[in-house]
Parts: C-alpha cells; structure tokens; sequence
C-alpha cells in the first residue's frame, strides 16, 4: 500500500480572472472586474442546482507554480518566519491544488459568475464543491500562527488579500 | 489554452480510520476510534506550526470510486432527487478529490492525530491546508437545496454524517 501511485487528474474548466501577471494572496472583493468559471459545455449538466448555494469551493491547479519542492516556506503572513508549507496557503506544495471560497453572481449555461478569486487568468479549475452551512462552518475555527506578532487591523489586511507595505 | 492538460498527483500519505467497508458520509465525532493522518517521513517537515491551527482541510483522493462519468446524482440528502454533481459533496466527481474539515488533537512528527473523518482506511491524502478564521468561515452561508423539504433535525443528521433510517 505504500507504493508510490500516480494519480491522474483533468480540468474541468478555466477561471477567468483580471491577473494576467500578478495576482492577490486571498480573493478580494471587486465588483469592477469579472470573475468568472467556464466549465467545458460537457460538464454544464453537473451545476444543476448549484445556484441555490451562496458559496463554494473552487479547487484550481496552480499551473503557474515553478517549484515545489521546498517543505518551509515565508509567506506574506510570516513576517519572514520558516513555516511548515502544510501550515500556509502557500501555492508551493507538494501537489499544487488551490482552494478558494467564492459567493455565486448568476450561473448561465456552461459559465458561473463570481465574486473576486486569487488566481492568475486561465487557471484550470480541478472541481467545484457547495459549501454548506454548518458543514463547512467553524465557528471556534483560530488563527494559528498567523496572529502570532501581529496587530488585528493589519492582519485582516493579510486576511482579505488587500495589498499593503509592511 | 482550451487543450486538454493531464495533471499529475501523487500521495504524501495515508489516512488511517477504522472504515474498511463502509464509511459514514460526512465525519462523525467518535473518541473510542483512532484516526489519524500518516504523512511520508520526506514531507514531515512541512507540517511545521501546524499544530498552532485548531482546523485543517484535508484532500485526499477519493480511490475507491469505481464511476465519475455520472453529472447528475442522488446523495442521501436529496430525498432521491437529482442533483448537480459539483452542487454535491458526493464522491463520484469527474477528479475524484474529497474535501474534509477536521480538528488536531496532536502531531508526533509525521503523524496527525484528527478527529473523525468520513473516508475508508488507507486513503491516499493529496494535501493539507489550515482552516484560518475569518477566511475560511462564513457565518452567511446558506444551505442551498440540502434544506428544501427536510425539517431540521433530520437536516442535522445528514450534516453531521449520522446513520439513520428515512
């Protein structure tokens, strides 16, 4: 059971978005600018329904990652801390799946307009999941290390992806 | 861009839970049981400063699905109607990865300690990620069409996984 498999994954669709180069670390509101998932027609039947849901989980591939071969990383949030890559959001992982939280706009056909997400234009979508009430919910969730040596108002900055000099 | 890419995972470890046949459908509080996340030795070192998050998301590669070729499905919340694949949790989806929140109870180098998680033994685990306050939490999310035609309590059954009879 330990041998190492290979396991196969395809797109589902891309993620249209306004970042072509740089992107921000979490989703940030814009109502400016279109964020959109295009499904490919054939998985069109698979959103039945989904609209009745106020968020979901996109779960994206981070084609655009170079490396991912480092197990400490120093994200933003670190202040230049060694933290374990397991314990960030950081897009260099071992396997480079992404996952964002995003409030349904409209869903028309084949496409579903969203709020703000932080990934690059054209990044492929892996799979699309409701979240639920309660479910989903942690009320009791912490901060971990992230609030470690950090003020609130700055931190919420680092939290919702609002770019800012440190 | 529209080609189809093939995108490659591979396991960084197991999940051991007592579910060798059946597993319940969303994870249930269960303290007589062990389950815990077993990581490869190579990757132990990213689980650095995870102990400090209350929460964590674990993916894991849903191996014991024999179809994904079915859009529209019947979970057991739907009352038998039919829903969208990607409006569901179910473990039928075109990329087999399952999404579970559960909280640490402790980390001994590259093994996790976690409360009960819904998937049978010796799953292949894809990635782990923090469930961070205030970005992963939404107290305004809803429950889409899980709550139409269920009284709550019943609801609240589904939600935490418990078996029980219709």
């Amino acid at each position: 059971m330990e041998n190492k498999i290979s396991i196969e994954m395809k797109p589902i669709g891309y993620i249209e978005t306004p970042y072509m180069g740089n992107a921000p670390f979490q989703p940030v509101e814009d109502d400016e600018q279109e964020f959109c998932i295009v499904l490919e027609p054939e998985y069109a039947q698979g959103l039945e329904k989904l609209s009745t849901f106020k968020y979901i989980y996109v779960l994206f591939y981070l084609d655009r990652i170079e490396s991912n071969d480092k197990l400490l990383v120093s994200p933003s949030w670190s202040d230049k801390k060694d933290i374990g890559v397991f314990a960030t959001r950081s897009p260099n992982r071992p396997n480079p799946i992404g996952l964002s939280i995003v409030s349904i706009k409209k869903i028309e056909n084949n496409i579903i307009f969203i709020s703000g997400i932080d990934v690059f234009d054209d990044t492929p979508v892996l799979d699309i999941k409701p979240y639920i009430q309660d479910l989903d919910n942690k009320p009791d969730a912490n901060y971990g290390w992230v609030n470690q040596g950090s003020d609130a108002s700055h931190l919420a900055l680092h939290i919702k992806g609002i770019p800012h000099k440190h």
